[in-house]
């Protein structure tokens, strides 16, 4: 109800604001029995953690993640699987000024109008560090669907203007390696070259950049998702806009879909080796809301950050107009980071439907 | 959790197959003390029922809303609204030839992988009849968002490659009046006339053609949402995503605002007279995933309809490799028939929004 | 949220007043593919409709469900199932003087504060007619426990001061048998000819009695419920507290067991023929929550309903003091009726934690 | 869905096992700008923790809850209340003898049978541990309601056979002092002494012993709750079952109720002084589900504790039937600690629908 937890069956709940002394989420749901890759975990929060890298911001978190119920012997037990990251680099101060002011295009005003009160030191529920979290409980999530051999695979797509192009027969593992190669998270080597020389001259303007991330599920089975509200488009679609700085989602054929006649956009239906597939792809592995066995592919519109550090016009709590001057730490283009949340909130979606599935028959 | 409902306070569950008795659905949550207008209701399930001009197909439903329940007096009392809608026009004899082919495009086969069973009578319950539901519902939530000065109005803006010019001044009842003056339900008169042109052509060809539908909210006031999961934008996207032949989703900026700078793209704050407002509105009304006053806009994608009457390959239940010729009916281009469906998903999401609003605060 | 649902999977939603044309719900997530047994639903529909016998109401109703939505062939599809019952002897006249009156111990009063307004046509949506549709999902859930072998039984086993002895040794058959072969629906021959003479004592004098119902599930797993919130038996009683006229609930050893020391409440683990059971089964079936495959026991007690014909102090909407003489019919004694709504109840509960289970373990 | 998670709009969710490094929970949905009380949160912690007299387990834990979010300068912020409360005297080692045996009317088969793993450690999630999570939301809730001069107060008025009787007169203040005043929580003193004579023999032959505990809710305005599934006692009722050790749950007249007549049961209205009161109050302050304005009172049944230190006959994981002699610490009777349990679910409860009763109206 009051919207910090996603999921039916494998449910997380977040809590913590980005400058308290923890941020942490529970997992409720999670079947027993999994033993657990701590590392991968690291692993995935290491991909998302602030700065990784020159074309992210700078600030530091270590971002180790602490277990504290739910798992016993490496094992999940099936009971709620609580965790905590410890907040460390939280530069409380460089919010000082701010403490009145209404950042343009941030939630400071939105949060100040629905709570009658707001958190001046970063955003507090707002700031997209709550994501850390997504990113543990869709990594325990990516385990569970490694074990039913469904992978899940995302990458930065475009920065700005420039779009890449990516070989479709690659395996997923030359992909993961290939995006995970370079610091932009882009599967063409030569496109994120230029992606990374586009986003160092935006950070030394102190000004953002957008862009999208392109995200496959290889592996699911048909029959996930149901046939009216909860269509696994529809869930994706929502996990996928509760994040950060998303500004729009399409999956399959897309808004260009929208374009073609039905004689074009039909899948066929053929088998092979005893075996039905679909000639081609425009339904993104999912018709009628319901998986259908092939892959589903998606991608996320991530608007420019609105944190940059040129003047602008804004108002003050009290009404005033008045220039902003904002200094302190910012993050150019958020979309490499974005790249394990996409997958993490992917992982949530199909793991949770596939738990669901299995209450579908008699 | 079997995905036949949507909202929390204000909760729209239905039931009912496109070649049953009836389809149905009930309203719980309904706030108590509204005087219900049942021609408005009417109204937006006749701008949504098929057989309404040459562009639509040619079944022909009646779809006269039957309410059960909830309402006294003309007035909603706070329990439960059931309403049923007869189905008369379900000429099931039309889909004896399918009845062991999985259409392409169509839920058939996911359908079949998940539950074990099909309804060969034309899509059960994947079928967009069941959308009829939703206008009730969304038509009884428009008239609370009126009670609340809150406007929710929906057009064409693009049929294929055709797309419209609006002019951003003119009043909502301007553009109701031009959108409800033509039979494919796009502001800009012009453009009108080339899309029905190009639907009928499609039509003769017994093809389809995918489109778009922009919605705009206006009047809502700051605060609808939450800052993480329940983003009053995720809320919109799923709902909008849970319609039949959506492939895509995006507010605000969408994603051109992807390839925007932070500086272009940031909305400034302005006061003017003594009210705070923003210069641009690239965040569609949302920012941190609650609304701030201005217009909320948004914009869906639907792909074509995957009923043609052309040959296609595909495969029957037995395994085997086939040719299917489909008859009937089909419609051309749903994007007329589905502007209701967005207003109707739109005012739900507002209003359950609206209401979760009042126990935010002590 | 607004509380006309129960159950989580396999969800019940039900609609429609005591004195509108239509009674009515949706069941959602019910298993696809099984072949329902339609007589069976209909005969839990006779043992609770009113009019069966001289110690019940004198209202008539033929109370045939008319199933409108997912079945087909006979078989459940996997999609919602509505159905419908109409109200046939609604006497609205019979009320016509409570008009402005809250009637001692009816829902009058409280429901005018909650909504602002009332149906005066009998309780609208209080009344028990609602209670009607949990016998037909409750009949459901039962067919499908059944194919689990899991068997649920109710009977009267007090009403007011006069109590029941039950042979433990009988077979579910032969006590449903005995049960079903007096109007009070007691298994003790001798005891049930006293309750329906005192019964019918307390009709002529129009007033009112309570009573208890006692109800067995044989056959259940263990492994059932959960060890916080959701305990089996607080998902039970919750059910069984929603039921009109009820007043308390208690399981295993009851408020009886709060007398007993540890070393005589205990149940001892035992194992048999290489399977594990207990000696006795004060637990009552449930353990920490959840079930252990001994048989599950609870009682439920039922007030005197408050629909009595003498003369009584009260206030109208105006808030005089004045005195109401009621007309009309009246129930002297409800609970036996009421036993295949407890059994319904506890079929609802029990099927919706088998499915839950189903998601538990990897 | 798993079942850590109780309310709707005020929602609790809970992690953490009994010997694990911290239990702990999550609030959402608190609303936002209450200044807490922190020592009266802690008085209540105070009130449920082990070791805190000679009537109660031995067990030693300091129990200081740590917020880590929703809170700040001293105010709720309207989000997410994380909170954690460390482990310290968690002798796993007194458990090592029960590694493989399921110790009689514990959780530990159950456990097993529905996760497929144990923690041998002392119960795991099925500890009454858990339970210091609900004392502190519970104590947040209080300060809420005490806000809108509801106040909500319980005592124990059984332990075995020792029944007390209060003076109705007391006002809440001088009962509360008299309940706290001696170890057994009882407002008779001299009920009072015999109970505690009583447990500390039972102690001595290392027996345990049940007990009861009456609640009521005074100043809850009328129209909390709903008439059909989510009836205010039942809700009540599900929160108090959800308790460890609890088998039983009655309201208003409860079982006793059931032996009367609707003419003496019936609580005849009267208006005095221009307000609508009930003469007598059978109905526990609740009518057709929903509050009347009178006290709400109910009472709880809670069976003897399960771990005692006689030799016991059971059954360990192998199947064999072995003999148990507990060694360690034990609780002879949960009562008196119970209470601040009791009153902070009570609170969960009357909270939640009093937010949910906001938006029931136009």
């Amino acid at each position: 109800m009051s919207g910090n937890s996603i999921g039916q069956v494998f449910k997380l709940t977040t809590f913590g604001e980005s400058h308290g002394p923890f941020i942490g989420g529970v997992i409720d749901g999670c079947p027993s029995g999994l033993k657990l890759d701590f590392d991968a975990i690291q692993h995935d929060l290491d991909r998302r953690k602030p700065g990784q890298s020159k074309v992210t911001t700078a600030r530091k978190e270590s971002d180790i993640v602490e277990f504290v119920s739910g798992i016993y012997d490496g094992h999940t037990t099936g009971t709620p699987i609580g965790f905590l990251i410890k907040n460390k680099d939280a530069k409380s101060k460089d919010y000082g000024d701010l403490e009145n002011v209404f950042r343009p295009s941030h939630a400071d005003y939105t949060y100040h109008q629905k709570y009658g009160n707001r958190d001046h030191r970063g955003g507090g529920r707002s700031s997209a560090r709550e994501t850390a979290n997504r990113v543990i409980a869709g990594a325990i999530a990516k385990q569970i669907l490694a074990y039913y051999k469904i992978d899940v695979i995302a990458y930065v797509c475009a920065v700005g203007n420039i779009a890449c192009n990516v070989d479709k027969e690659m395996s997923n593992e030359s992909l993961r390696a290939v995006v995970e190669s370079n610091i932009v998270r882009c599967p063409d080597e030569a496109t994120a070259v230029k992606m990374i020389s586009f986003i160092e001259d935006i950070k030394k303007n102190g000004d953002s950049v957008g862009g999208q991330v392109f995200c496959t599920i290889s592996g699911a089975p048909a029959g996930l998702g149901a046939p009216v509200y909860d269509r696994l488009h529809a869930d994706l679609g929502k996990a996928m806009l509760s994040i950060n700085a998303v500004k729009g989602f399409e999956y399959g054929s897309g808004f260009e879909g929208t374009k073609m006649l039905g004689s074009q956009h039909n899948d066929e239906f053929v088998t092979e080796k005893g075996s039905l597939h679909t000639k081609s792809n425009h339904s993104g592995g999912i018709q009628g809301g319901i998986s259908n066995g092939e892959d589903i592919y998606f991608k996320v519109a991530f608007k420019p950050v609105a944190t940059i550090l040129s003047s602008q016009n804004t108002v003050n709590e009290a009404g005033d107009n008045v220039v902003l001057k904002a200094k302190g730490r910012h993050d150019p283009c958020v979309v490499p980071r974005a790249v394990p949340i996409v997958e993490a909130m992917a992982a949530l979606v199909i793991l949770d439907h596939l738990l669901l599935n299995r209450t579908v028959k008699l």
